[in-house]
């Protein structure tokens, strides 16, 4: 089936509600794992427009969960939240950690199609410098701290689109299914893998999802971005033994001497014939005192490689350093793994087919098929793992959304804004190519 | 002139205003260089007790302090301690990190003496549980956080008690003077030489000082401490650049991998043919993420060496190894001096006296000549360095002062306690070697 | 001009003749810089086919040469190479290490071709086993752990047999020049720049060279091998100072030290966002004695990168880390570049000719346009990068040549053997590219 | 028994014999475990003058031998001192690495005493320049590359006097038994061991031994030298795995890599609060070629601590760096101990007795009854320790020798020499010391 203008239409039609959405969530950010108020908004539109909704641990797997709060944290965001005035029963759910929302609705038999929208933001104080969309229209972060400063608040302001205006076509729809994934914790990679692990994209076919991108024009689409390098996100505990270090160095374990052979080996992990590898020890923090051994030392730091199996080699080799940098001082290593994200490659298929939906919308003028260029890593790459070692398709794309009369800017900084008319035409982009599968 | 029984009786007759000294100033710590209402205690008493008393600049050196905190704290205590209801006219001269006093009184032509005395407390928060001396009898710290752990409490009490009974027994000198030095900032090693290098121990041809010791039991006497290493302790900052660790590693100069290098060539400097050396890093922070090259890194170290030029081989080792490290990566270094110590050796002929001292007191079934042992560190070497390399004699020496019942307690622990019939003994000590070069 | 049947046929009448050039090359197999035989033979031969030859420092720049034996090796070779009865006429011009060789035959106004054909063995013993080309066939090397264990003998003779279809065709031929390189040194990429700082490739159009694959079958052609990386290879001396290890360690400056700590950074210089790098300390030799602090070490390094901009990153990065490496522990630091290669890219035009050429051949059956897969350095780029810094073309193709009935046998393994039908394939190529640019 | 005046003037008498002795052996130096000749001639002299004689694998444990020369070497000596004349009968006792000798002497019940004379020479080429007196009087080393660099000659030498005077007067004597162990390879601390475990010092109650000091004045005695360190001397070997460092870098296990971190943590291990320690790696031989991930690595190094129990904590500690530097690149180790001395301290009692001794002989001038200053070490210690655990005593000490007119000369130099006066006085000295515990 096809995207008649008609619908086109009607998905301008919703213009204003799409933006009040994505400005209401733009005000109340909530980082990786305490997205209730987020959750709750997205259920009670998806079941208001007749969508089957699953939440909370029925989409989340506990133990797959990476880098979770700790409790003290999700109990004070989820009485302050309560305290704003909203239903207990409505954020239930998804208390604890288990953020997620699942949309599904049947038109027939036929194939499952996925999309998936992530809802965190990140922690970061918003800019309240005027010539900035939030400011001048008055919608920035309430949230001291924390701020939607990569465009989450835009894809989850989609995805409700994208919910709308299926259901206003459904009765012309008499085959297959669609999901709609709303994903806690992209950010630090965390939060995909446990929407996986408890079985979301079991029976799925396609699956698809996309990023705006403030630092590139409105006008530019890159179909298949394909760049996202594996990763894995480590904190590393290495555990001495402190002593007087004037008085008795050598009853000591010292853990900032093995620490640093660590970091230095690290760095040194040879690299890989088949692809890029990239290895960080980000951060170290570690010791009491100047006249005392270091009992502690504490690491955090990344791997990446140009697939999963380049990333295993040097997480693998990370492990082997770690743990022997430590017993060659007799100091004990603890390593969590707190994000991590697999490689990803998309469909020629579904390229093709998003390339298609775009050039009939008359907005893209730069429509790149894909995209190696390597950069950051995605979680989403988990789904489209999941979905292709099932035999299915997978795609992810990068719609351009540089704020008007801006050269792009940054994701990640404290003036991240991104021009409102990039929602609309992903809305359209996703509603065409669902109906492109149907 | 000799101490006789009658000026021992003297002294005792004053254990009670001693003991109430000790207290008063144990309720009331202060850390390096904030020492202004101990100063302010200590001059008045002085000046009550006919010395002629110097105070703040006039007896510290700006330039030679080492580690003074930051104004703001300054400023804080100052206010805090005025809202105590102390006299602005008394704190005035030790304003802003100039808490040093010296009491002067002469008796004739002939030697000056100098005795010294340390204030400060540390920062550390002192346990309330039952059975120990200062909970008992009530007189635990009254200030969060800080804690006289080490005994300066005592020595402050001893100083006091000293300049009473040498007030007493004035008209029965003819000959020399006496000066008792309050120094602040002996922890860390930060405050003696500043009140060398204000000409403090100009003309004085005998100084002398002690320290309580916990951790032996009362009844033992060194006379001769000698195994204070000579020492620097540096605080250092890598400035490197940031970077996206994933996307342009090679645009950062990576902090880390610097100062982790310095780190394990600091400790492999090797060792000294002529003496034991020591070196630690401390602690490490350094970084801001995990996917950022960190781009900047702080160690605090400290060096040790048997004696000052040891000390040096080590610390001129460790400036060449730091700025190194830092340019083999393009980052940039400095390092600040915050504590410095000579090393320093009592002459035998205080130590004779004091030991001829001690066995009149019948109270010393220990007493040991002189130790060696390597331990910790103490800048009053700095002042007997002076004085010997004028020609003068110095030493210093140990009274164990373990409570009773206890085996030892740890200096820089938060029981830290003593037996407070270690004071006494001290002013009847210090006394008797005072008369016993007049 | 086309590469005409009756010009195969004639290049196919003298497959005897190139055999035999080859195995006698084969059997006298010459190190870089020592190759007088070869470069005689080839000169000899040139000359009696009407080429104008240079040889020698006409076409060697000497401060440019990487990697040459000292002067004894090279004596030694001339004496043993006199001994066997060669005329020293004939030697004489590429005495002492100027071992190259270019012939030049003019046919009217128009471009230059210029083509290299590298003339140097390794320093290897060949296999005597049965069942290889050079031992069933007795061409084996008669000189004692040296071979032809690259191929470099089949370029030569392929060189020599363009040199011949050339001169046979020279009078149809009335426009454009052609130069025939011979090249010393290219292992250890050592040779081709003093060439082209001599000024060889100066007014040249097209430069192409080729090499023979015997890990590849026979009928593959990789029209363009673009996967060279850049490279560096460097020795590496620190100069300490010895001292007695027990007695006085502080007396020494280490340079193991300093050495071990170099590597470890080496190792860890940060990858690069543009493209691959390597960096390896192959080997170390250092010190004399265990208890004696050592006084010298010695590194063979090598860096790559995935261009020249990215290798000079990488080698600009490791002469930074050695210099401070060795000041940290006052060690001063030499390094010595003793071969260099920079990256290259075959031209597009080029690469179609030689693809048009070899679809006429009917004798490669998988031809590939280019091949950029990173593998091992080849200093042509030099002249590549050369022409091409001039507006000209370059090309460098691959040629499969795996023995009959392997799977295709390692380069520079003592095994190393090539079919040898690959040699008149290759000068019908040359053939025919030259004649299609001219 | 009292060394009397007439012993002394006996003893005189045999000088020119001793000398004889010194300047034969000093002409045939044996390195270490080679020592056939010497052995030989050892006991031919021990036989005639009536002692019971011990040799080869009576007096050495095979398994408990240290650092012996491979097979080959071994065989080499062997036949070449055959080829000069030697009786295979006389030697065969000491073939293959087992060249101990043992002379005992029994008079009656009493004490055992056992004196140690160390025969090995040293690998240094012996300088032939004038002045010296090998070289002006004759006797300089007939074998190319091996020296008497040590006085281990003259020591071998004052063992054959002693024989002598003791046997002269075993008359006079009627109790005790003397026992005179000729050790192989005590340079490197490689022999004394093997003897101690053959049960050589089983029942001996007072053990002692002598050097010659070159780099002292003739004059100057230490009656009990106590400043060696306890030792461990050590071969280490990575075994890693070789690949193309280009084309391949993750399938190697770099020996490099894993050897530079071990080094700079061996030299990084913590000092130690009871005494000094030491560490050095001395020397690295690595890797095969630049381009190629190194697959061995073999370090030499040495450990020492002020006593064996501070040395066992360097050498466990550098036991546990070396696996685990190993196992952080997959990278096995061996670690070989090739050398091993305890520390070692003289018995009051004994030191009096020699500085009695030597007052008698008005030779000595400057007589220090100990000595602690740390210098190298001396595996007497073994023997020293076993007897001592045993209830015996022991001691060392060092008989000043520097040639005349010079103002000392260093040991294991190619110049080294000795005023063969020292020699006579050793043997006195020994007498005396013999004669006054008997």
């Amino acid at each position: 089936m096809q995207l008649h203008d008609s619908m086109i239409k009607e998905i301008e039609k919703s213009k204003d509600k799409i933006i009040e959405n994505r400005r209401l969530i733009h005000q109340y950010p909530e980082v990786g794992w305490t997205e209730i108020k987020t959750a709750a908004l997205v259920a009670r539109e998806l079941e208001s427009l007749g969508f089957k909704v699953s939440k909370g641990d029925v989409v989340i797997s506990s133990k797959a969960r990476m880098g979770v709060p700790n409790q003290y944290i999700l109990d004070q965001h989820y009485a302050e939240t309560l305290a704003l005035g909203y239903s207990e029963a409505e954020l239930q759910p998804f208390k604890d950690g288990f953020t997620g929302v699942v949309g599904e609705m049947k038109f027939g038999e036929g194939p499952t199609i996925a999309l998936r929208f992530d809802m965190d933001a990140i922690g970061l104080e918003e800019s309240l410098s005027t010539g900035r969309g939030p400011v001048d229209k008055g919608f920035v972060s309430q949230i001291k701290g924390q701020m939607h400063g990569c465009g989450h608040d835009g894809h989850t302001a989609i995805g409700l689109g994208v919910a709308e205006s299926i259901a206003k076509v459904r009765h012309q729809l008499n085959k297959g299914s669609i999901k709609l994934i709303f994903q806690p914790a992209e950010e630090g990679v965390r939060g995909a893998k446990s929407m996986v692990e408890a079985g979301v994209l079991q029976g799925v076919d396609y699956v698809l999802a996309c990023h705006i991108m403030a630092n590139e024009p409105f006008g530019k689409l890159i179909c298949g971005a394909n760049g996202f390098m594996a990763t894995a996100k480590m904190d590393v505990r290495f555990k001495g033994k402190a002593a007087h270090a004037g008085a008795t160095p050598n009853e000591g374990n010292h853990a900032i001497l093995a620490a640093c052979s660590a970091v230095l080996n690290l760095h040194a992990i040879p690299r890989h014939s088949a692809g890029e590898t990239r290895i960080n020890v980000g951060t170290i923090v570690a010791g009491t005192d100047r006249n005392v051994i270091p009992d502690e030392a504490r690491l955090k730091i990344e791997t990446r490689g140009a697939n999963t199996a380049i990333n295993a080699y040097v997480k693998d080799y990370a492990y082997q350093v770690i743990k022997h940098a430590g017993l060659m001082h007799q100091v004990e290593t603890e390593i969590e793994v707190v994000g991590e994200a697999v490689g990803g490659k998309s469909d020629e298929q579904l390229i093709d087919i998003i390339g298609s939906v775009a050039k009939r919308l008359n907005v893209f003028d730069e429509i790149v098929a894909s995209d190696d260029h390597a950069g950051g890593s995605e979680d989403f790459t988990y789904m489209m793992s999941a979905v292709q070692a099932q035999g299915g398709k997978a795609a992810f794309f990068m719609v351009g959304a540089s704020p008007d009369g801006t050269g792009g800017i940054g994701h990640h900084t404290s003036n991240f804004d991104f021009k409102e008319d990039a929602l609309v035409e992903s809305i359209k982009l996703f509603t065409g190519i669902v109906l492109s599968l149907l």
